[in-house]
């Protein structure tokens, strides 16, 4: 038996130790995905259960909410349908947003009975997984199971490699090209190519020259000001002299790459292009995110998710930002939205534009609850809701804050000093009021939001910690490589991981040392997406999404996929995107819940039935030794000797 | 001084050895060049004249003669034009045609005087080269000066990065996508991608499933028959049943490559799609081959380079391949055409298709010179070979032939035996007849042919010595990596060469393996090339040739090249290209044929001047040492301290 050799390396009683731990980290997990209605495979939990001696119900099983496509003839931006005002109050305590009958309710803090997470329990649970994934026993046996996984997909290759690439044969009408691809990861700001954003800029001159676009200081200016302001004319204007392309210098640097984002180094034209709340009230930002969304939807089978900014500095920022919205009807069905939310409470302090932490996460909190307990209050902002599928968090990972998050942590609103929270700290917070948001949007019938941070770009391991708990799935991940023990957890619960080797290559990590194929192989969930095209991708954005198509390729080359491989990173990658449930029916096929192969459509995923079997049976024996480990009867059980 | 170490290292008689041995070196060079009116450095000539202490003449220099593009208004496919006949006889003696005043002076071998090269000699300096490329103190020297030459550029780029990116921003109109490009290295059989030949077959059985389309053994067959015999319907093609993309079944297997030109593995459809000659006279090739012009001449900056086939195998093929282009009127001024020919003797003389290998060459040159001497005799061809711009030869390097070239092998009409000659052997016989051919199109003002083969790919580095000798440039390159000594004498003499990592990399190297990046730094001449899209590239090729542009965009990607090296390669594309020079001088500007800075135009190359100046000085720098080292003259020398 192949794996014998693991009874000399691994004791029993390590082995038990590690099983019970990594179970107790599928729990915990498990729980605060519940709580927030975000997805946790069915697999998993049945063998959890299994171990309980409990039985799995698929009544356990939460889902996600999110806004089917409108109907035939139905505007998406419709205000008429929107529910009645429910007449409840929203107030923050201690930086989390509770929900009350009415103000005397609030008064005498009795919420409403939504389930919420525990802030003590949540760092017991985050202190035991600290001590777990630095224990000498879980860190052996995860980090052979996952070198274990590793070589077996390789003989899976080897073996199986024909038969599969026979069954896409013989798979009529679908291939790589038309099965769907959803850019999991994407700015809005970035989200054209350097190309794209150039002939925008020469275009709006040709109309606009003359058009009052720009005010600073009170002196308004025509678009022919602004430029002549700047000294230039952007019939000049090139590639090169946009300058918002990544090059070697941004490696390493993120600082430098966020200054990419100002095209000529000029930040007047972010404001004027790249920007919702200006002059112009974001016309040409919209333009050109609608040109975008026209490409897709004439491309037929690509989709994104791209991520608008909600800072939390005041509170009229979702108002704005919805106002936009709906003025310019940015709606496409080939986009869903995201919010992304900045970690730079301590700039906003230092400005003195919020007192405290707990004010940032009430501005980008309570609209959100007021618009779903009251839509008709902010009909914009509700209707823009129906479109939002989750929130991001991000910036820098490596700036590191030096604050560790404990019981004895300030409360947001008592978090007055200049200096930043930690990454856990800023994610427990955001976790905890969209657990709670979701509960409250749940009950309406309402549309739900993932939590989907940047996570493992760069920084501590805890971060990836942190996200295991709180997280739907999340972008980046090249830290799993760092720690074993998240990286098997990760495996074990199939978080789907939004990968960028272009950006990462530009960034962080060179190409060729990305862990992208290594995780694939061992079975983790990735997706390809583009994070940054403006920056990062040469391939013109203008018909057919060329810079999805870059990252697709370019990782085929450099990891030599298969189309089999191309084409499960596909398919994760609309399992983890916000497409709606019937998109999702429609794209991977009416069983893409179930997992394993019957939960596979290959007509529509061009994904090899044996590849499905290998990942969930590769899945379900993994699960079982830890059950195995967990019921201490390695010698009663059949497969106790194989370990 | 940071060369001192030199003098450590190398012994002043070691040092001119070296020199003197590459000094004859680049006169073989140089020699064959001129004799073949293709192209060698202005600057390198220059410094064999000071070091012969004589005085280089401009008329020395050679260039070969391309169409141009046709004026306003006129037909390029006009026969009206043709020069009358000279009524010269030309015939095959010792495989090498010669022309002759008449057939009296024919049967006396009283040929004309056109020079010719010499067998003797040839050999002679072939010999001469082995010796080189084995003699120890000149590998010494070259193997240095290669690793300095790295290691100085990427000081200069340290240095002078930003200097660089500076002049480009300030360059008004011109960047990488508006700057020309040339696909340098494709193959017409494989130049549309997988999906364009889908749609293709696709469409065609839409319109054409009734027309009769094949004829096998006396039986005439409907393009339905023909689908129906192969048991499938074209509706449910994929990409994947295709199966022409190159997989990782292909590494290390030319064998299995060359299979891949088969569509669905079936021979009857690449009869049908994408040959010259079958029941429908090669309509769908020159179809897809015109759509493909017609996506490049939409895309206005890049250029190609398409290889068709001729073969040797009988006389009439250069009539059949002229009438297949000049009925589907194939010409674009977006397409250069090249001859590629197959090393495949063995095979046809195996089935007794010739009877030796003399009648080979004879099929492939014979025709050439008669339409040449008697444009009228064979007008069809007369106006295909205006828009021939050279000779290829192709087939898998590493079949070794057994065989070594010496002035005792049998002659082409000795060679009768089945056994394959060697490389070299083809190489010689090919040049031969290009440069006598090439003379006497010169004479009538006729274009003249480049000698341009597939060589270095795989197999021994005797090849890239017989194109170091012969081959105007040439395609990979990759083996110049095992020989220091012939990697020097490609800088020395700036031999172009046409590199395809993503072909590479599925077939005989890994891309972050590929020498691209390296060659480039030292400052071989290197542009990026497709060689066989179809097999190769994921992106889409119709609108804006995007496999040409996924090969750049990964190299710059891996490699992480800047955009002054984008657009330094892409200004060698231009060079090596057989674009006319009508059109170099369009594209790269008036003084292109100019070396160093005051050849390049940065208003419409995007390259540096500063670039122009550090290549111009690197290479004049070694050069230079060359002289040194032949003059003897180390101590009086400057420069001789430093050696």
């Amino acid at each position: 038996c192949i794996f014998s050799m693991f009874s000399f390396k691994v004791t029993m009683d390590d082995f038990e130790l590690a099983c019970k731990g990594l179970y107790r980290a599928l729990t915990i997990r498990e729980k605060y995905m519940r709580l927030a209605f975000q997805r946790y495979p069915s697999t998993t939990s049945h063998f959890l259960r299994k171990i309980e001696g409990e039985v799995w119900k698929p009544e356990h099983q939460v889902q996600p909410v999110f806004t089917p496509p409108p109907a035939a003839g139905e505007d998406p931006l419709d205000a008429k349908s929107l529910p009645p005002n429910l007449g409840y109050v929203a107030r923050m305590r201690d930086g989390v947003i509770y929900v009350y009958k009415d103000s005397a309710a609030a008064d005498k803090h009795e919420p409403l009975p939504l389930p919420t997470p525990d802030l003590t329990t949540f760092i017991d649970d985050m202190n035991f997984l600290i001590a777990l994934i630095a224990q000498g026993p879980t860190k052996t046996y995860t980090h052979r199971r996952l070198k274990f996984l590793r070589s077996k997909f390789n003989v899976h290759e080897m073996l199986n490699e024909m038969e599969e690439l026979k069954e896409l044969k013989n798979n009529p009408h679908r291939d790589f090209y038309n099965c769907r691809k959803v850019d999991t990861h994407i700015h809005a700001a970035a989200c054209m190519n350097q190309k794209h954003l150039l002939r925008f800029i020469k275009k709006s001159y040709r109309v606009d020259a003359d058009r009052v676009v720009y005010s600073a200081k009170g002196k308004e200016m025509t678009l022919k000001e602004v430029f002549a302001s700047l000294k230039m004319h952007p019939y000049d204007l090139t590639v090169d002299s946009l300058d918002v392309h990544a090059g070697r210098q941004t490696f390493q640097r993120f600082d430098k790459f966020n200054a990419k984002y100002n095209p000529v180094g000029a930040s007047e034209l972010r404001d004027l292009y790249l920007k919702t709340e200006n002059h112009i009230s974001g016309e040409y930002f919209a333009t050109i995110i609608k040109e975008v969304a026209s490409d897709l939807e004439d491309a037929r089978y690509q989709y994104a998710e791209p991520r608008l900014s909600i800072y939390g500095c005041n509170p009229n920022e979702w108002t704005k930002l919805s106002g936009w919205f709906i003025k310019h009807r940015v709606y496409s069905p080939n986009l869903m939205w995201m919010i992304q939310v900045p970690r730079i409470y301590d700039i906003f302090r230092g400005r003195n534009f919020v007192p405290h932490f707990g004010k940032m996460l009430e501005n980008i909190f309570l609209p959100v609850f007021q618009a779903t307990i009251d839509p008709h209050s902010n009909p914009e902002l509700s209707l823009f809701l129906k479109h939002v599928t989750g929130f991001d968090s991000v910036d820098d990972e490596s700036k590191h804050s030096g604050h560790m998050f404990s019981t004895k942590s300030p409360k947001p609103e008592k978090w007055d000093i200049v200096k930043n929270p930690s990454y856990t700290y800023y994610i427990y917070y955001m976790y905890a009021n969209i657990a709670i948001l979701n509960q409250l949007r749940k009950e309406r019938g309402m549309n739900t939001f993932q939590f989907r941070p940047h996570c493992g770009e760069a920084g501590a391991v805890t971060h990836l910690l942190a996200c295991f708990m709180t997280a739907d799935n999340i972008s980046h991940g090249l830290n799993l490589k760092k720690s074993p023990v998240l990286q098997y957890l990760y495996f074990l619960t199939q978080i789907p991981i939004a990968m960028s080797p272009l950006s990462n290559n530009s960034l962080f990590l060179e190409y060729n040392k990305n862990p992208l194929l290594e995780f694939h192989q061992k079975g983790l969930m990735v997706s390809l997406s583009t994070d940054d095209p403006m920056q990062f991708h040469y391939t013109k954005v203008r018909s057919d999404w060329e810079p999805l198509m870059e990252e697709y390729a370019i990782a085929a080359q450099v990891f030599k996929l298969s189309t089999c491989d191309m084409c499960e990173i596909a398919r994760n990658s609309v399992l983890q995107s916000g497409l709606s449930h019937e998109n999702k029916v429609h794209f991977l096929g009416q069983h893409y819940l179930k997992e394993g192969p019957e939960g596979n459509d290959i007509r529509k995923t061009n994904v090899a039935q044996i590849r499905m079997a290998y990942r969930y049976e590769t899945l379900c024996y993994e699960l079982n030794l830890i059950q195995d480990g967990c019921e201490n009867g390695i010698n009663s059980s059949p497969r106790g000797q194989l370990v």
